[in-house]
């Protein structure tokens, strides 16, 4: 137990950390990846406040703003921290920066054997204003939700760490893949060691779930995937504290875009939940890795496509439905075991939104997600 | 028949064809995606030349000239007809253009109810130049090895007509599917029945197997790509002739990259060849699909990732070896019934070569299947 102890309000939603741990709720939680974005004219103002996405970023009072902005006008059941999946191999020293209207640059790339041995597990100091906005998220939030921390998995770090910026076809970190495995895998083991750290710092900041974004793991090959992307998650995962602190289980979220053909292998991860994207059947993930009643089991995150938000909101109603319907009715306790475990869904995006989404069509999203779920669990 | 009969020279090499079939041959027969393209500095001549990629396209005798450049080089068993997926829809009347250094554009994308309800199949006398390129490339190969027709599916064609270039997000077709599901069904029908009979008269021109790119199904939400990708391929195939201008079989080949998910799905589809890509596991899309000896069952075609060929020759044939045992030893047939069918493999990449791919290491790769599954065979 650290200083920190008791300083935080007690939770008042705890759907989502019940979802996690595949405890039943009254209705399914709904949060969404980059809810804190681009598409809330409050959030630009902010970053035009900002300046620059890193200044938004590195800014304790800024990242807090903006991590509660969605909360103010939709009911979600979770926050996610505000922050850059670069910002590790930032701190290793690659020099991060994001030009206006592009993604994300390294001014120093790893592309060759000197650059990978120079690689280290980055000082955690100098990541400390990530911590600092936890905390002072977490106390702005005041208990209303649980907050996520959150890291890019070690290979989408080393995707963007050999390729220098977002990438079409992932020439340059494959082709270090495939002509030097040795390299490859010694980042990613100081990548797993150290978003392991930095996972672990946000949970002592008061990070009350963690997730590892896995954006680029579906970009590899079967087999590539299992053993360039997978095996350096697990090395994460087998790290991490498994307590907050105010001595909650912190679960740990897993979700790997275009993940869903080896949902089987993310079944053997040691986390709680496993996130989807849109190709994924969440019924049949379900079967394959939602465990029954009082068994061991993922719960599973997700799916619905972001640019079901562009149709109307009668059309994203009938489509929130079909993805709830498509997991099927979640678990229900009875009265006199209300923690009893069992299949549960978490619902989200299975991508960040996007930018150009109408924010009113996320309020129909919301509150088709609520009301639907709660009918779910009546019938 | 029709007059072209006996016009063309008797097959040399027919193991791709018999692949196709399911029918055995004494090594794994392999071709390479876009492999007459940018990679080889003669193809670069000839566009050059040509002057702009529409004008090598729409040339008979430089389409000829580099559809045959790669067999030149290496000795694959297949040739695959050098032309666009984007050639329906520019003949439907959209203004199809290539700027130099970047991806496909259209003048006049389809984004309203209007510009839906006026597709039409096109008149096929518009797409002349692409059945001319079939026979002159036909006689030019004189028999050495088969040649393969192609399209776009219906869905990728929608994409494109959509967007009106390529996307990252498909958020205007995307928008369109969930807004109208009416009028993008209308255009898959258009798509479908346009496809059809541009496949149709390649066959007729001299094409020996043809082949649909889904080259954007996997972008599709599980149930929208049943609905909207695969029923419209599934449309396509129905119309399309089983007997080429000789009165041989032509095989159908789909291709849906990031299909793998759904390959049960893709199972049911009235065609001969199913492709995969490189995040599919052969043997386990071999159990799903592959069929038993005598009894029914898909070729399968793929799926090496294409970034493999930037690694040396050494760890190029190390990753063919793996792709080709992943499939496992394919049939075999008693010598007194050599067109016994059985699960066949046919060699390729999971989707186009890159540009920068270094030409020898091309060479490489095809020595090694050819080597590695004759071995395979006389275990």
């Amino acid at each position: 137990m650290n200083t920190f102890t008791h300083s935080f309000a007690p939770l008042q939603n705890d759907t989502f950390l019940r979802a996690c741990l595949r405890q039943a709720t009254p209705h399914t939680p709904v949060w969404l990846m980059r809810q804190a974005g681009r598409y809330l004219p409050e959030y630009r103002a902010t970053r035009a406040k900002a300046g620059s996405f890193m200044g938004l970023a590195t800014n304790t009072d800024y990242a807090t703003e903006v991590t509660l902005q969605p909360l103010e006008r939709y009911p979600l059941d979770a926050a996610i921290l505000f922050s850059d999946i670069l910002t590790v191999p930032d701190a290793m020293g690659l020099g991060l920066s994001f030009a206006l209207g592009e993604g994300p640059k390294f001014a120093h790339p790893v592309r060759d054997e000197a650059a990978v041995m120079k690689l280290a597990v980055p000082d955690m100091d100098k990541l400390r204003y990530v911590f600092d906005a936890v905390t002072s998220i977490r106390k702005a939030l005041n208990g209303r939700v649980p907050l996520i921390g959150f890291s890019g998995s070690p290979w989408t770090l080393s995707c963007y760490m050999v390729e220098g910026a977002g990438s079409d076809d992932y020439r340059l970190v494959k082709s270090m893949l495939y002509s030097r495995p040795d390299l490859m895998h010694h980042m990613l083991q100081v990548n797993a060691d150290a978003v392991a750290s930095y996972l672990n710092a946000q949970i002592d900041a008061g990070a009350q779930a963690v997730m590892i974004f896995d954006s680029w793991g579906g970009v590899l090959a079967d087999g590539a995937f299992q053993a360039f992307s997978l095996a350096y998650t697990r090395r994460v995962l087998a790290q991490l504290k498994r307590h907050g602190v105010d001595g909650q289980v912190v679960p740990r979220l897993v979700f790997t875009k275009g993940g869903a053909l080896w949902l089987d292998d993310m079944g053997t991860l040691d986390c709680e939940v496993l996130g989807l994207d849109w190709t994924a059947n969440l019924g049949r993930a379900r079967a394959q890795v939602g465990g029954t009643v009082g068994g061991p089991g993922k719960a599973l995150q997700g799916n619905i496509d972001p640019n079901v938000l562009f149709a109307p909101p009668a059309q994203i109603e009938a489509e929130v439905i079909k993805v709830l319907n498509s997991f099927g009715t979640p678990h229900r306790a009875p009265a006199d075991q209300p923690d009893l475990t069992g299949p549960t869904h978490i619902f989200n995006l299975g991508h960040g939104i996007n930018q150009h989404t109408p924010p009113e069509h996320v309020t129909a999203l919301v509150q088709a997600v609520h009301s639907h779920s709660q009918k779910m669990r009546s019938l």
